[in-house]
């Protein structure tokens, strides 16, 4: 029998779902579009009735399915409570856990926010391999953030561990983040953030694509942006840097898709505000794929994450 | 026979010692001069010489010596190396773990820097007492952190965890901070630093207890001193919220002595900067008095902090 966990992956356009051993591939994975109608009110029987109906066409293969474990965008407490989602439709919060566990015929489930199983998956498998505590900030259209530590997920009090986005890294800005205060690091790092910089200092709206190949060809004032978009991430790491001092930063989320080209920019930012003696944690990008959240999950359920870092 | 820890608390003017049980009180204390002459390197022999000396007058009671813990001004690694301390006059960096150890007959020895074992003295019997997690800031003439979540200390990869003096809370500063850089809290936040702010303020040099005696008074311009100093204070701590998110705060150092006058400032600019899911988070005074060094470290041989926060 092989071990197994289900790692599920809930995002505001498709559920992934995907079988995980623990060496960490997906034996096998599927998905399928998340129905955010109606408050999102079918999603979590998709899931189970998908799930259920694998478990039942599993049945003469040789898998010992230890738990499931779930990712979705929004905060989920220590108790496996999901607080609304705004990208799901969720609007009241519920225990996802007893939910799903019940729906799933008793099987175990663990939950969190997806920044955090993006945390585990590259503490587990990806970039963040073999050290001793991570912190992932993934770059999209917000900030999410995930530190993994002794080998688990630092959640926090509030579920706040991590999240970054909102750390105010402006105090003279004026105008407006979402969250109805002013300077978070969103308003500069986001994939909307960098576009508003582009848009103030080039009076045009450029792509992201479009941008980072100008900023790799050497133009001038593309490359003042990727410094000020820089700097203002790498401050926000810098202040990660001396509270939680994790070995190594992860950047994922799809503003990384640029690739290297935006580290330099992030490091220095970074290198200007550090104490000397964290000067040189790295700065890398994450390394999972698609598959990310679905081996997150996974990680989650299976308990097994190998960044460890306990003693002190 | 009583199970008992040895703390032992190093400072720059007197090394502190207690034999301290599992309830956390200390059942016998006692403390010397710290010699820092010869770049302190009479410092290790006094405290075993004392600690063996001590041991053998209690051959006829009934203690079970567990272990020791030290806290000292400076970094600790998680080997146990101290690398140096300015206040103890050290320069080399040595395993204070192997060579305490040694010195006192194969004694299991844990040290750690000792703003977290101030942070662990709280977190065990002080004001985080029963919480899940804390972050304690010790506010001097200089500026210590510590974290307490998962009942140990979160140490960090550079022994750097919770070393919020040098974040940066103000980027448009010239001034240079000891560090080098300029705009660290501990520019605004420590003893020297709010007694900067002060003299720029009212162009005096007006001592702190008769500054914050005014602030109690209602003096209008000590008040806009006391906002700046809580102003950057509490943004420091906001970003820490949304780092680690810890359960409580605790402000702990000479600084705190003023009592209560200095938390609504705190207060006013934490909820300024934080995400509203962490603003309720208290924010209160140390409650452990010049014990706080020996019971910490005591707490750290006896590995006995109840502050737990495992589950994501």
């Amino acid at each position: 029998m092989k071990d197994i966990a289900i790692g599920i992956d809930i995002g505001g356009t498709a559920v992934k779902i995907g079988l995980v051993g623990k060496s960490g591939l997906p034996a096998e994975k599927w998905s399928f579009p998340t129905r955010t109608e109606e408050n999102g009110r079918h999603i979590i029987d998709d899931i189970s009735d998908s799930i259920n109906k694998k478990i039942s066409e599993l049945k003469d293969r040789e898998y010992n399915i230890l738990g499931a474990g779930v990712g979705l965008p929004g905060f989920v407490d220590e108790d496996g409570t999901a607080h609304g989602s705004v990208n799901l439709g969720w609007t009241e919060p519920f225990n996802i856990e007893e939910v799903l566990s019940q729906k799933l015929r008793g099987l175990p489930v663990r939950a969190c926010n997806d920044a955090n199983a993006a945390a585990l998956a590259e503490a587990w498998m990806g970039s963040a391999r073999g050290y001793k505590s991570m912190m992932m900030v993934t770059l999209g259209t917000g900030i999410g953030g995930g530190i993994v530590t002794g080998g688990q997920i630092l959640a926090g009090a509030h579920s706040c561990a991590g999240e970054i986005g909102h750390v105010c890294v402006n105090r003279d800005e004026t105008a407006p983040c979402s969250c109805g205060r002013a300077g978070c690091l969103e308003q500069y790092a986001s994939a909307p953030g960098l576009r508003r910089l582009i848009k103030e200092g080039l009076n045009t709206d450029m792509g992201l694509e479009e941008f980072w190949e100008k900023v790799r060809g050497g133009d001038e004032a593309c490359t003042g942006i990727a410094k000020r978009f820089g700097s203002y991430l790498g401050y926000a790491l810098s202040m990660a840097a001396m509270t939680v001092d994790p070995e190594i930063f992860v950047i994922g989320g799809g503003m990384s898709h640029a690739g290297q080209v935006i580290l330099p920019f992030i490091r220095e930012g970074y290198e200007d505000s550090v104490l000397p003696v964290c000067q040189n944690t790295p700065i890398v990008l994450a390394a999972m794929g698609n598959d990310a959240g679905i081996i997150g999950a996974a990680a989650l359920a299976l308990g097994n994450v190998r960044c460890t870092d306990t003693k002190i």
